[in-house]
């Protein structure tokens, strides 16, 4: 097989993602925005994920806070307890990861509003969230629609390999909302720039 | 302003992404290859980045090691001392950020190779490295095609606030770049599987 | 009640410190030592803990490091997967922490040899474990030398709240562990100080 | 030189800390313990340190997170910008570390009051604090009590090794110093133990 340069590999790239992030549901996407802007007062947003996916979560994190809300990273050093009323945002595109899954859970028993961002609407992490925002992970069966992803075969050369497509799809989908938040909240840019962390 | 949907934010967004890295010089992607398979038997490959940026960094590194590389996020546990020969890849869009800059320059002074990810070739970090890799940060002046981004303004909707365009374009470029070196070192997603973290 | 001055609590956090680590089992010990010592080659070592148990596990993992050994922490971006013959050192003061018993069950089912440091042998983690180093948390009851904790009761002043008194006792117990490792091993400072983090 | 058992070694640890303690200034601690009971309403502290200072900053941060405190660590995801009238806990056993004192410099230059943990008051980090706690590292020349550590020399068992006096020290010094804070905040364990992360 003749390698494709970088730029037709991103150019690849673009077009899986750009098809993949056609799938997201609206209507579930405006349940979302609302879970968040639900969390003011006492209430807070908490982000968990593991690996690449926990990297995504971080990600988006730092914009929530940027934008004035109470956001905390699940495992970071000055995370307080999950509460009743509290939202989490749980990221993982299998909705198998034992980390993410077992925080959900618990999440989900301390009182909290689950929204979980995965490939499967079954998965353990599926079925345990309140609102599920599915966003497909590597190739669609175009026959199908379905959510599967092919299993690894190691028979094409690995553009997206592992959980890429997800990630990346998650990352773009989850800065995307971030600036319909920004925008219903009446935040600028100079808004976010005073509260980017300067140390 | 009438807020546009998540989803045409998306489409707007990917539109951004993909002019920008339609500018991505080729010549300097093989040269950053090279620097990356040079890095065999004793050599490693450190990256470091701060905030976004670091998280960008990261998710490249944890690929980096599916496929077999020997890599190293600067400030984790376990990173070792940087030596003569080693490759530092520092990620910063602006180039200016203190941490990254320091961090390159004391890699640069204890003899490793420096591997800029940045939108300002002038900048401090572009300055210091031996190879950058310019990646577009916000809109770009398409008369000049000068990577200046323009001045924090507020008067636009912020679709990709702060470094936004520059990481998520840096994210898809890597992740272009590890199918590119997955496919050089002939490694199968099933290899890439085989070194994914089991706890 | 009057508050001892800061300097009192030192030395009261001492006496406690030395009493709890008096109990520690030197046979214990050195088969830990062994285990260590063992993980040459293709064998690594891994290290687990949650909160300030996993600051403390990140500690021993920074020294074990600088005496050259190869070690991962659990969680962090370039850790690769656990295999058979590969050693993990869980530390949990009792010994139920989700996280860490959830790793030390992974970990054991991929042939891992687990060690547990912790207050409770009959704990989650302590069940686990192939060698249990326990060192006591809290107050023991010195007529039954029940490795049981009091209850949380709040009729005391917090000198040792929540984990401290485990926390702090595990950190001193490994850095003596090193200093004996590093003996053994021939290592000096300087050879220590060579593999400390340059970046 | 024949090895003394860890348990040995514990002993003498013990004893190096206690003595290395004993010269903590009372003053100069009452001074911290005022500048963090300062810190309601808006104010805020940040706790910062590199490697192994830094871990113990983060236990530090955990403590104070559960008492009640509006706490951050320099790095973390959500950890806003710091501002006039912030605190900043900097940690470093030469106080010469570089991402330290180039955070506490910066800290000061935005208004916020410094506190340095440090074995050297003429240090980078000492020079630039408003309140130095001076923590001494290694062996003190007895005769003269000069802060100046050995210079690594390997002609000894490191017993504590680069900065594990230093370090060890600190820890339990502020893990009283949250004991005597708990006291006069009138937080008992059940306060602490309500406000410990639950996911």
């Amino acid at each position: 097989m003749v390698s494709a340069s970088v730029k037709e590999k991103v150019i690849r790239l673009m077009e899986k993602i750009s098809e993949n992030l056609r799938l997201i549901d609206e209507t579930t996407v405006n349940r979302m925005i609302k879970a968040i802007l639900r969390t003011t007062g006492d209430r807070r947003i908490f982000v968990v994920g593991a690996g690449r996916s926990g990297l995504v979560g971080r990600a988006f994190a730092m914009r929530l806070m940027h934008i004035g809300l109470n956001v905390y990273v699940v495992g970071e050093t000055i995370t307080p307890p999950i509460k009743t009323g509290d939202l989490l945002i749980a990221i993982s595109g299998s909705g198998e990861t034992r980390y993410t899954t077992t925080i959900a859970q618990e999440a989900k028993k301390l009182g909290a509003y689950v929204v979980a961002i995965t490939s499967y609407p079954e998965s353990m992490l599926g079925s345990t969230a309140d609102l599920k925002v599915i966003i497909p992970g590597r190739v669609l069966d175009s026959a199908t629609r379905d959510y599967e992803a092919r299993q690894i075969s190691g028979e094409h050369e690995p553009l997206t390999p592992l959980g890429t497509l997800f990630e990346l799809s998650s990352m773009i989908f989850l800065d995307a909302l971030i600036s319909e938040l920004a925008y219903r909240l009446g935040k600028s840019e100079e808004d976010m720039a005073s509260r980017h962390a300067s140390l």
